[in-house]
Parts: structure tokens; sequence; C-alpha cells
């Protein structure tokens, strides 16, 4: 189809059909034919959902094929790039390096070199202080005297530098956290990150799609789970 | 042992012992000589229970051993095919690919073919119309107004299609799914699906004896964890 | 930089660089530069805490590095031996088996045999009988009538065979342990654990720092998920 197509998958449709034709048949019909197509999300942001769930649970085996479409879906290589950095904090340094390992071939067979990457110290968005200052507040009383180092490295290194990184914008930033949060089941971290994204641009109607396009990816019990979560923050916040 | 011999495990006991003398031996006396032989859930059952939890934790260095164990204790090559299918949904898409790269060589090499796997559109079971109602009305309550996309696609892909697939009885559905749930510690999700289990012909000897086998395969915390959930449903159902 | 550093990394420096210049440099800065050096943990404490989280995680692709960090820290290949095996209790059977499929060819290549590697039944370490009775009682009262086999198992199999293996130190085992938990989010496994691990003799210090290190190779929502559990166990212990 493209001609990155030798690349698209570690698995043909055949031989998904050779296990489960019915599978291949979801694939085609409900994923491809459906899901991606719906209105609410665009097949950019669903690249963005999908590497995020991928990265955050480490499935290696869908990575080929969704870094490619997510090149061929309007992503930059630089904002993949800024993906990966920010998921190595988010869901824990190896998932990072295991994406590096895929994404490493893709960008190369591409031809993607290092002046389409995001530099090393770039000069940094600037800092909404007010809003920083209450967060520090806040994690420094709750988490403070159990784990001084936590917060240290988390005021320094994430909100004074990793998310004022400007190759991947605020409300992207917040869409792969809350992605990777909701298909890791981790959702006594949702609000805080939810919050956040909403405050940077995410609509409900978004957010409400990006349940479900990520039940298919993290399977159906992690978006029922975040349900009650989303419903929680939807309801603490000015319709 | 068997003609399938070569393909068993992609580990040895011999480089089992070299890394772990103990992890050996607890694998030959306490997995394969006591626990699968335990007398409350079939070797068939223990099958299908230990390869959801692989499926659901995307384990693949078990895969191989296990999906020729599975075939050789009796389950069909078209009820794996069902329970990949099915686990698309319940563990995440990605999961059932990484299934299907392992379980495509198996049933090539068994001489597994098309006309041994359900077919893409068979005629469904009946549905229980009461109980689909009473589900269906709960989930749109709950989940209606926060995503009105997961519960389309939960109504009309997966209980009005999915789940109504002949291919697999529903109570082996069932411990597909409910064993997924507890290898991912999904407690929230469990009372639905424990429930329908039971409902479906899982007993209480049953689910207990799955809780300890699953401790083997998904580690003794998410067995743990799964007490207290599994207890309230126990608890709240006559005797 | 040592004899092995051909089998240091999966993936090069400049592999990483190739796709993130930034995930790099935070690497090195950060991770290398700055996590490893902080003086609350030792770096053989830190390898105990690293391996454990991988192979919580199933991250086989920092195994490779990590093992040789491990080894080079002063972690002997008897105690790595014994963490995988503890591991497998702890995290599942085939998590056990994905190291095991590493480490084989690491002790092959450093010539570490047999010999250094703990016995299959050893002479057990002397168990302290009134806290064993206490944990029996409160899991029998709680688990009991749910899943006797795990209850049985559970006596038997881990606290009067397993936690007794001489080959890791009572207070490594616990940090095993406790750092899996917190790798997987299995808050709810915390508490016990955490306070056989105080009373093993990790210190409130080790704890805190513990959390710090985990956030960074199992995501900062695993950490911050922590807190309030971690919490809760310093609240409840004399200070």
């Amino acid at each position: 189809m493209t001609r990155h197509n030798s690349l698209r998958s570690a698995l043909t449709f055949e031989e998904v059909r050779s296990v489960s034709p019915a599978l291949e048949k979801y694939t085609l019909d409900v994923v491809a034919g459906n899901l991606w197509k719906r209105p609410d999300l665009s097949p950019r942001d669903r690249s963005i959902v999908t590497l995020s769930v991928l990265i955050a649970r480490n499935q290696t085996i869908g990575m080929l094929h969704y870094f490619n479409v997510a090149l061929d879906s309007g992503l930059k290589a630089g904002e993949i790039s800024e993906i990966i950095n920010h998921l190595a904090f988010y869901a824990g340094w190896c998932n990072a390096f295991s994406a590096v390992a895929i994404v490493k071939d893709i960008f190369a067979q591409r031809g993607i070199g290092m002046d389409q990457l995001p530099e090393v110290s770039p000069q940094l968005l600037p800092m909404d202080q007010a809003a920083e200052e209450r967060r520090a507040a806040a994690v420094q009383e709750s988490a403070g005297p159990i784990s001084p180092g936590l917060v240290q490295f988390t005021g320094e290194v994430l909100f004074k530098n990793l998310w004022l990184r400007p190759g991947l914008a605020l409300r992207d930033r917040s869409l792969v956290t809350v992605s990777a949060l909701i298909a890791n089941g981790q959702a006594a971290q949702i609000p805080f990150h939810l919050n956040k994204a909403m405050d940077n641009g995410l609509s409900r109607t978004q957010v409400s799609e990006l349940i479900t396009h990520i039940a298919f990816y993290a399977g159906w019990p992690n978006a029922f789970s975040a349900v009650p979560v989303v419903k929680s923050v939807f309801d603490s916040r000015p319709k």
C-alpha cells in the first residue's frame, strides 16, 4: 500500500487468519473499518493514543505497524521522539528503550536523521508559575515526608524540564500521559492528569472517545475501570 | 514425549537448572507434579486458565509449551482460536496478536488448517434476552454519559456477537475472562464476570482452585488481591 | 569498560540517540550520573531493586545490562539465582523463565557454574515460629474459606520453604518482594511485605529512596501510587 509496506506488520493478515479468521475480520471491519474512522478523534490523535498504549504496555508486536501509521497520519518524527522520551518517565525507562529498538529501524529506513529530532536542551516553554506552585505544594504535602527524592525529581526533571520541552504540544503530552495511565489501570493517578489534559485543551468528547479507543488496545477491563474516575473528574469541572 | 517434543519449550530444564536448580525442582515437583494433578480443575481447565493468563500478561516464553499442553489435554484448535479472539477484547488487541505469532507455527506443525477453525460468521448462540437487557441498562447508566462509544461497542460487538459465538462454551468463555481479570489485577471488573461465570456453571470449588492455579502463573500478589473480591461475590450468592 | 562490555546492552547509546537525543542525555545525566550515585541505597541494593522491577514487569530489554551491573556491584551469582526463583512466586512463573533465558548466557559467558549456585535443598534458616503462626492464622482467616489450596501452598511452599532458603538474606528477599509489588502497582499487598521488610532491617530512608529509584524503572505513576500505602505503614510503626 505504501512504500513502507514491507515494514508494516510483524504479522500478516494471512497469519492472523490461519489462527482466527474471526480476529482478522474484527480487525478489518471493527478496528480498521470503524473505530479508526470515527470522527471524535483524528487519525493523528488515535496514533498518539495507540502508540502510548503500546509503549506503556510494552507491546512490541504492534509497534512496527503503528509507528508507521503514526508517521503516515501526520505525527512528526520529532513528536514520536518526544512521546518515547516522555513515557520513559510515565511508563518506565525500559518501556522507552523497547520502543527505541523498533523505531530506530523505522527512522533509518525512512531516512529520518538527527536534524528532524528535538535537540537535547531546547528553549523551554514558559512555565505557568502559579499552577506549578500549586502542584509542587500538593506533592510536597502528600509525598514529601515519604520520598523526598521522588518529590525532587518530579519537580526538577519532570515539571520544570520534561513537560516544558517544546517538541510536543502540552495537549498532546497530556494525551500521552492519560492514555498510558488508563492503559495500565493506574486509576489513582488519572484525576490530576485528566484535569491537566482538559486544561490543556482536550475536550469531553475527545476523552469519551479516548476511552473507546483504548478499550481495543488495552482491553475492555481497563476502559471500564477508567469510567468512574473519568466521571468524577467530569463532575468536578464546570460544564 | 510426544511428536511435538521439539516444540515443547523455549527453555529446557537444563537451562533452568543452570540458573536456578531450585526453580527447576519447584517446577517439576510443585507445579507439574502437584498443582496440575489436583482434582478440582481438570487438565483441560488448567490449560484454559494458563493460556488465558499467559495471553493476558503477554508472556510469550511460556506459550509454545502451554499451547501444546492444551492441545494434548483435550482443548480443540477451534477453542484455542476462540480464546485468542476473545482475549483481543478482554486483554488488548496486541496481546492476541502476540499469541497468534506463536500459535500459527504450532497449528502449521500439527497440520491444523482452516477446516478446524471456527468460521467468521457462524450461527450465533441464542441470547438470554432478559439478562442482556439488564446488562445493557446497567452499563448505559454507569458508562453511557461518559463514553457512548464504549457502551455501543460493548453491546453490539461483545455481548451480541463475540459472547454468542458457538466455538467456545459460555462457561469456558467465562473461565477465560475471569482468569484474565485476576491475572491482571483488575479487581473492579471481577464481580460482574465472576457472577456470570458461576451462572454459566463454574462451581465454587473450581473458582477456589482457579485462584490457586493463577497464583503460580500470575504471581501470589494477584491471587491474594482476588480473594476479597471473590469472597464478596460468594457471599452475595445463594449457597 | 569491563570485559563484559560486548554483552552490556541490547541497545547502544548511539541507537537511543538516533531516536531521542534527550532520552540518551537523561539516561546519562539523571539515571546513571545522579540516581545511581545517591547515597541512601548502595549500588548493590539498587541492582536488587532494578532486577526485581525488570523481572516483575518482564522487561527483557534491560536485563542483559542490569544483570551485568548487578554482578559488578557485588551481587553474587547465587543471590541472583535466588532472586529469580523468589520472583517465580511473587511475579509469576514465566517472569522467572524470561529472566532465566537471559541470565543463562551471562552465567555461561562469565564461567559461573553449578558450584556457585544455591543447592536445591539447603539447610533452611530457622523459622520465627510466633510470626509464622500469626501470619498463617491471618491468611487462614481471610483466604481459607475462599481458596484453601492457595493457603496451603502459601504456608508449605512459600513461608516454610522459599523464604527460609539461606542463599538470599531475609532483608534482601523482602527488598525483592516490595520492589516487585510497587513495580506492578499491587498496593493491597504492600503493607504486609513492607512491614516484614522493615522488621527484616530495611530503614525508612531506604524505603524512601526505593520509591525514588522505582519511579524511573516502573514509571512515575507506580511510585506515586505507592506513597499513601507506604505512609500508612510508616504511620502504623513506632518511630
